[in-house]
Formats: structure tokens, C-alpha cells, sequence
């Protein structure tokens, strides 16, 4: 049984804490952002390691609920209690030191609050990479980006946040601390906790610093977009591709002919590629090693796919700001999404050959619940779609909002008879705990329970996301 | 509290189990291989999962400690039990079967059964790789290296076993299954429960199948042997390589001389790569994307590194056959150590760029314990080495047993000083359990028990493996 926070609790915490620890404007740190629904909270920014300690000390002796901020960049809710006791809202935004950088192992420890492109700009300064890379990398913490194992762009290649991940920091949920900030490239003592907590969405402690690895910057980079005649070419060509170029292969995105007609619409502007937006485009980005030229590789693979009926036409980046013009396209599409205004939005995964089926069935099945137009596009060489469901042209999402549910039911159940999954990357937070249950493997969420209920006893560690509360059972 | 298995266990799973499931002959399972201890055991070898359900099922209900087995490679004694309640030893050999091949998603499931070799070859067989190689890929099985989350000589690039492993199928401790054989590369929905079991050695459930990842295989693959002065210049070296080869770099071993007069003096027979034995050595191996020649990216790397000072001598494969006469050095050195004798053995990892000072440091160290020769070899570009020690010429390793704890508590000091590991690969099995509890966080060591007690309640999965049996308390 939990405890709200109240106004004892504000003075017991600024009898404790430095002045600045406290936030008095709540509001942006109680608001979804996509404005969906608003919470409560006390809010509170530590400065140390220690004082988050003693917050959650004083929480867990006291049965008040935290939740920890990132960057509040996350789309499921799990930064935002809804509803529920009032609890405190434990914000990292003041922790955002890197704390070493260890150019000679490509290590660098960062605390929780540091911001994506200011840890991507710290691995630039000693030479290397850090790969991580997604649309919210201006905003988006390091905390919050390994408590959801936030993907990406760079997934293919380098594997989602919780690859980038050697060692953590936690305060646990009753306040003492693990010192697992290891930088150890193999370490085989004991369970993989780092990633238990990577994912965790805070729901098993508060992750406060990180041990990330980097990698080598590619001696040269480069980047194409190519007309693919079907989703099922585009596979086919991703095959050919890994087995020209192996795992040179960085980023490869399909996108559908619906988000160019989009940004078309409703901008944000763009220069199109091709003369005609053809149906299915891939872009597909590569980083070579020394000695061989990205755009001389990319031009073989495409004449070699181009004779194989895997390619119709293709543009070929020929400098770094014609690679940026072809990454513009792509990363205006969510903007363009947002313009237009979706019924109801996925982020699904399936194993990579159902991904052509999936797009047909989709689309037979949400045509019976009504007439939508589909934007389906996303990380294909991860199997993840972002396939949303907008209006037709002329109408307004505000028109459908009776059959949002069904849209959302009809593309999941799919996604899970295929064998997919609900959640590719954005983590189940507070929107997706029925999905969860509803598509969940029952030995899965039993192990889940257990592993909460043990780890955080009292349950005041981000109640309600990923597993319903204990007290709702 | 366990209750040992009797005659009686044997009758009740005989009545309700095929003939076939039976092992009379128990020693093989029952012996240690390096010969240090012997268990008892009554063991089974089921043939389907629903078995192994059924088998841990009879146990749970009957607090019947279980061990399963693997290929038995083990070297920590995590597949067997020397002491405590007899128990039910559960052998996966006979689910050896390659379930299904996706090779338009580069995936395999595997039984746990299969051994490492076969489904290194079932991934040739549809012209892809299963990347985890080691030198007991002949008999170690694929649940057991999950397990463990084995190493072995190509981590740099692709990762340990924990890499590989997409999605798994688990009996849980109360006979229930887990059906979590997802094939997707993104799935963010709940706690990672994969990594929670890769790596727990059978005390939290039993693996019975997988889903593992295939990786391109390289369009070309090299490999040079390379003189460095130094390891600090060994650890410069893997710098430039991968500055200039990026990711290509699968492998980089390092060797010592002691490593090549072993073999002089014991074998096997090998052909020496220099006119005289260099103090240090690294072995690269490289593979790379169609149109860069290996052995001309070798050779340019060479001469690079030998302006810079990090080479002084270096022998290029310049054919298949040069390039397995090299790795041929590097697979005796563990067989010349066998027959020379350790005092005392350690697989240790430690942070990349310590460790020059961790091998100077040792050295002094384990000179004011004794006199010996030591052989420091291993994955250097994971900070993995097996820094093994042996007596001087003309002793032997029984005249030192009085020293044997001595000298591993002098390098598993340092190595703990440094803030390395004391199992890099190999795990904690039985033998280093006490090290676990010297050494590990405890915050974390707290953690585990309580995962442990969460899932196991009654402690029956392979107790006194990674965590000291509850009853031992």
C-alpha cells in the first residue's frame, strides 16, 4: 500500500536536500508529450548519486511512490503517473556530468541526466563513435534511453542502448546503491543485472550513471536511396547487400510512397529523389573501412541488384550534404506524421521474412474496420515498422476516434499472430501494460512479477509501468 | 530444504519416462574434467521439452536438486555437484536438433543439445555464420554455452553467446515453460529475462531451445602474426586497426613467448613464425566486405604501425592455409600448458587500458609468492587473459601445491584491485563461488539471492552453482 506525497513530505525533503534540489514548475514534467494525459507529483532534482539515494531512502522507509524523468521524451507514459497515489517525480536533469572518458579502451562513464548528443559529441572529441541515434537525441537522457533500451537508426550495425551498455550505476529501490559502473568487456560473475535494469523502465531502481562503450569512426561513410519494386525485393536486397558488404551496413529504412506524398502535404519541404515517388524506397547508409570507397560500394551493389530485379532506380550520395538530403527525407516523415495527424500509431517488430505478408495482411484487415491511409515505414533491417493509420485526405483524425481502438487491436493482433512484438522499441510505460497481458507469454510475466515484488518490495518504484501495480491485482 | 533421489526417484521416473531416457552408466557425468572432483547423480536424458518439464515438474514437487549437463566442458564445476543431496542430473544431449533455418533472417533455433560445431555448420549450410568459436566448439552444447555465456576468440567482433541469442525456450524451476523463442531484433516488452537466464548456469531455469542470430559471412578473411614491443604498444596497435578496419577486426590475441617455448618444449609441433621467439606478439584476424583484399589491408596496416613503432616484425597470411598455421599457435598454447602443468589457472578480464600495468604489477607480485614461469595469453581487444602460472624447468606443479592458493589469491587480488574480473568467460560454476562473495558488489550479490529465492523457492535448480545453497546459510 502506498503513501502520497503531500506537502510533510515537500518540507521533510527541503529540510534534507539543498534548496536547488526542488522544482516548483511542475508542469512540464507532469505532461505527456503528446499531450494524452496529465499527472501529479512532487518534483525533485538531485545532484549526486548520494542524494538520490537518500530520496529513495526516505521513500521507500515512507511507502511514496518515484518516478524517475529523463528527458520526458519517452511515448509510452512511463514518465508520467497518470493516476494513482501522488508520487515524487525524481528528475536526473541535474546529473550531467561526464564523468571519464578512456580514449585507449573506447569507454566513457556518463551520469543518467547527460543529454544523447552531448554524449555522441564526447565520443567525437577522443576519436570515436557513439551510435546510438534517434529523432529525441537534442533531449533525450542517457537514464532514460537505457531504462527503455531506446533503438534507433544505427540498430542494424550496432545493436539497440543496451549493446552501447558495459556498466551502471542503481540506486535500488530501497535506497543503497550497486557500484556495477564496470567497464569490462567480459565479465562473467554472476546474473546479468545491467540488463535487467536496462528495459526496466525504472520499475526495479533508478539507473544514475552509465558505462558506455564506443566504437571506432568508419574511415568513410556514405549513403543511397534506392527504388525497390516490393517490401519482399527490399529483404532481398538487405541479404544481398550484408553479404557484399557485411556489417558495413549501418542504418537500412524502408519508406513508403504514403510519407513522401505526406511531406508533399503538409512539408516539412524535401527534394525529391526520384522523378515519381515510387512505392517502396530504402535508404541505406554504410561505413567502410580504409581503402574502399562507400559510394564506388554502393554503386556495384546496386548494378549487382539492379541485375537481379531487386532495384528499378537509385540515387547515390555523392557527398556528405547529399547524404544529409537523403536522411532529411527520412527524418522529416514523423514530422510530416505528426502534421497530418495519426488515427493510431505502431511501433511493431516481426521476424524480418514475415515483414512483406505482414504489410499485406495489414492492409486487407484494417480495410475492413474502415478506409485509412497507411504510412508504413521504419527500421527494416530490424523487422521494426513504424506502420501508422491516418485519415483519409479531406477528413481528420478527430473523425475516427471510434475506431481508434479497433485500429490499434486489428494491427496488433496481427503483429502478434505473426510472431511479433507490440513494443519494438518505445517500452511498454503505462500505454502498453495491456498489451502486455493480452499478448505476454504467462510464464514471462509471472518471472516479471516475481522479479519486481522481490527486487522492490513496497512496489514505490515507478508504479504502474510495464507490470500493473499490486495493489490493482 | 532438498531431499536427495533415491532408488525411488528412479522407479517413478522410469514408470512414467521412455527406457531410453535413462543413463546407467553415470561416471562420465560425474567427473570433473580437469579430474579435481567427482558428484553422484542419478541421470536422464530426455528427449522433449514437455519431458524436461515433466522430469523438473516430479523434482520441484519432490525437492530433487537438479543439474543439468551439457557437453560437460565446463571448468568452473558448474555441471556437477560434489557434495550436498544426491541429485538429478539432467544431460540435454539427445535435443540436438536444428528446429528450423531462416536464412532470409539470418536465424536458427536450436535444441540445447546441439553441439557448437553442428550449428556452426547448419549456418554454413544456408552461407551464413554463427560467429561464437572456441576451442571446445566439438562438445560443448548450446544451452550449456548460453549458460555460460561463453567466450571464446571472436567477442571483439560479434559479441559473447549473450550476442548470438535472439530468444530462448526455458523449463522453469516449477516445471513450467517459457516459450520466449522470438526471433525478433527489437523487442521491448518487459524485463529482459533472456540475459537474466544466459549466463545464470542453470540456476534459474533450464534452456531447452534457442533462437540465435547468424552474421554475413565475411565476403574475405586474413590474418597476421605481428612482433610488438610492448603490450601497452599491443593495446596501441588495436587502436590503429581499428581506426583504419573498423569492426573487421574479429579477432586479436595476444601471446607471450612463454606461450611459443612451451611448445618448443612440450608441443604440439608448430611452425615458429620468427627466426626467434619475440618477447610479444598479437594475432589479428580480419574479415572484410567484397572489394578490400585482406592481406593488402594487413600489409598497409603493418607498415603503418611499423613507422608508428607498435610493430617490429610480422608474418601476413597470404593464404588459407598460412592463415590456419597461425591460428594453429594460438589453439596448442592451452594443450602445451595442459602438458606443462599449472600451478594455478585464471581467466581474469580487466579494463582495456590497465592492462600493461596489471601484467608489470602481477609479475612483482607473484615473485614475492615464488618462483615460476608464466604464460599470459588471450583476448587481448576484450581485456580478456588467461594468466596462467607454471612451474620454473625441471620442477613440478606438486611441488607448489602449498603455494596454489597463495598464487591465485595474489592475481585474483590484483586483478580485483584494478576492478577486473575473476571470470571472464568461464563463469563462477562451483569453484569460484567464495570468490564471488569476496569480491562482488553487495549490492548486487543481494540482488541475485533475491532472484534466486523469487524464481527458484525451493532452491532445486542447480544449487550451490553461482550462489551458495539458502540451507548452507
Amino acid at each position: 500500500m502506498l503513501t502520497p506525497a503531500t506537502t510533510d513530505t515537500l518540507a521533510d525533503l527541503r529540510a534534507a536536500l539543498p534548496a536547488d534540489t526542488f522544482r516548483d514548475d511542475t508542469a512540464p514534467y507532469l505532461t505527456e508529450p503528446r499531450g494524452r494525459w496529465a499527472g501529479s507529483g512532487i518534483v525533485v532534482a538531485p545532484r549526486t548519486t548520494d542524494q538520490v539515494a537518500q530520496i529513495v531512502r526516505y521513500c521507500h522507509e515512507r511507502r511514496i511512490a518515484v518516478v524517475p524523468y529523463g528527458g520526458g521524451t519517452g511515448l509510452v507514459g512511463g514518465q508520467l503517473m497518470g493516476q494513482g497515489d501522488v508520487p515524487l517525480v525524481l528528475s536526473l536533469e541535474r546529473m550531467t556530468a561526464i564523468r571519464a572518458t578512456y580514449p585507449s579502451e573506447s569507454v566513457l562513464v556518463a551520469e543518467a541526466g547527460a543529454i544523447l548528443a552531448d554524449v555522441q559529441k564526447a565520443a567525437e572529441d577522443i576519436g570515436r563513435m557513439f551510435p546510438l541515434s534517434l529523432a529525441s537525441e537534442g533531449s533525450a537522457r542517457i537514464g532514460g534511453l537505457l531504462s527503455t533500451n531506446a533503438g534507433g537508426v544505427n540498430v542494424l550495425r550496432y545493436g539497440n542502448a543496451r549493446a552501447q551498455c558495459l556498466g551502471l550505476e542503481v540506486v535500488r529501490p530501497d535506497g543503497s546503491i550497486w557500484n556495477g559502473l564496470s567497464r569490462l568487456r567480459k565479465d562473467n560473475t554472476g546474473y546479468d543485472l545491467r540488463d535487467l535494469m536496462i528495459g526496466a523502465e525504472g520499475t526495479l531502481g533508478i539507473i544514475t550513471a552509465a558505462a558506455l562503450r564506443l566504437v571506432p569512426q568508419p574511415a568513410a561513410v556514405g549513403a543511397a536511396m534506392l527504388a525497390v519494386p516490393s517490401p519482399a525485393a527490399a529483404l532481398d536486397l538487405l541479404a544481398l547487400a550484408q553479404s557484399r558488404l557485411g556489417d558495413g551496413i549501418s542504418a537500412f529504412e524502408m519508406i513508403h510512397r504514403q510519407g513522401l506524398d505526406f511531406l508533399d502535404e503538409v512539408g516539412p519541404a524535401f527534394k525529391a529523389p526520384f522523378a515519381a515517388h515510387p512505392e517502396w524506397m530504402v535508404l541505406i547508409d554504410i561505413g567502410m573501412p580504409a581503402g574502399l570507397a562507400p559510394d564506388a560500394a554502393l554503386e556495384t551493389l546496386f548494378e549487382v541488384a539492379a541485375e537481379a530485379g531487386l532495384v528499378t532506380d537509385g540515387v547515390i550520395a555523392r557527398s556528405g550534404a547529399d547524404r544529409d538530403a537523403l536522411w532529411h527525407i527520412r527524418e522529416s516523415i514523423p514530422e510530416a506524421n505528426r502534421r497530418i495527424g495519426s488515427i493510431s500509431s505502431h511501433d511493431i517488430s516481426l521476424p524480418l521474412s514475415l515483414v512483406p505478408d505482414f504489410i499485406v495482411e495489414g492492409g486487407k484487415r484494417l480495410a475492413q474496420v474502415g478506409h485509412f491511409r497507411i504510412n508504413c515505414f521504419g527500421h527494416l533491417g530490424d523487422g521494426n515498422l513504424h506502420y501508422n493509420v491516418f485519415p483519409l485526405l479531406g477528413e481528420a483524425r478527430s473523425d475516427h476516434e471510434d475506431k481508434r481502438a479497433a485500429v490499434k487491436d486489428c494491427v496488433h493482433d496481427l503483429t502478434h499472430e505473426m510472431g511479433g512484438s507490440v513494443s519494438a522499441e518505445h517500452g511498454v510505460g503505462r500505454l502498453k501494460v495491456g498489451d502486455l497481458e493480452k499478448y505476454g507469454d504467462p510464464a514471462k510475466l509471472a518471472m516479471m512479477r516475481a522479479i519486481k515484488l522481490a527486487l522492490d518490495p513496497h512496489g514505490i518504484m515507478n508504479p504502474g509501468a510495464v507490470l500493473r501495480t499490486l495493489t490493482d491485482d
